[in-house]
């Protein structure tokens, strides 16, 4: 392009270019609507930005915090629970919350076994698990994790590695609702069938 | 929402949502994504966002720039340039710069005249365009303003303040390149016959 454009800007483009999903056009307009912001407005958004970097996860359970322990472990309604619900990630811990329908303690593995990434249990927040599991109450765990062939090794594992007098359970799988069965693939409709309920 | 996000990460995603186009979902999305770089990283992006408050617009023309003369303005190639190119804003200038075939100089108005909004000549960087009419050696303008309007309207403010003696063309407007006769609207298809030319 003949026309350069200022270091601060093109430095701003690139920087906003890094999140995924973000193409060069619309790191160009993000831009220039920021600047467009008066100078307390961008320092407040910079600042916001800067203190993600000082984010630090639940000494418990993993999920994001402010100080050492998380709203949930130290809910006083939650923290007798003797149930753990296991996720992949903080989005599907506040996936869960949001549906409002489960009052338990949380445990954010991280990830899932992936042995071609050399993602194996010492990558992911399971050793946390086991001692959790060992040393609090608990006397059961429901696994919500995403159906794949690593989440389902990754259940399989935990199933494997946690003493057999700890109730394991993993979430239903089936057609969503809202959803139609002529737009659902054959993977969930066997999985469906499989799930079916007296009614 | 039971489980309360910390205040950090809630204060990111409250920043980034004010970026028009991000809702609560790619906010939290996009916070998560930032929060798992590394704090170099965090504070590289923090900083680039925080200079955008220091922009400054070419004296001249009125594009964003580093110092007090924006590129373009002060090429030796454009300088004694003797046409000056009209354009609503500094995105149109680039898009202009891309297509490669202008070599002349810029002139961004931050807008057209739009007196439903309150935006009459003094809103717009109008004065500034008279005077380097008046005081360069510019012979003609090219109005790249986009056709709507107040668009239209504009270019007919433009032609009747300025001296007569000074030529004053506006883009062509029809089909698009790669555009089909069938999908394009019937404004663009009358404007496009309007415009023909003998082969």
């Amino acid at each position: 392009m003949a026309l350069g454009l200022p270091f601060k800007l093109q430095n701003a483009i690139d920087q906003l270019g890094r999140i995924p999903g973000i193409g060069a056009k619309t790191a160009l307009r993000q831009a220039l609507q920021i600047s467009s912001w008066d100078n307390q407005q961008i320092a407040d958004f910079a600042l916001a930005i800067k203190n993600l970097g000082e984010l630090v996860h639940c000494e418990s359970c993993g999920m994001f915090c402010d100080e050492t322990i998380c709203s949930v472990c130290s809910s006083h309604k939650r923290i007798e629970s003797k149930v753990i619900c296991v996720v992949e990630s903080v989005t599907d811990c506040l996936a869960i919350e949001k549906s409002e329908k489960y009052f338990g303690l949380y445990h954010v593995l991280g990830g899932v076994l992936n042995p071609l990434l050399g993602i194996g249990p010492d990558e992911l927040n399971f050793s946390k698990l086991v001692s959790r599991v060992q040393t609090g109450g608990v006397t059961s765990l429901i696994l919500a994790i995403n159906p794949s062939v690593e989440g389902d090794a990754t259940c399989a594992y935990i199933r494997q590695e946690l003493p057999s007098n700890i109730s394991i359970e993993r979430i239903g799988f089936g057609i969503p609702i809202g959803g139609s069965l002529e737009y659902v693939d054959s993977m969930t409709i066997s999985k469906a069938l499989e799930n079916r309920k007296t009614m």
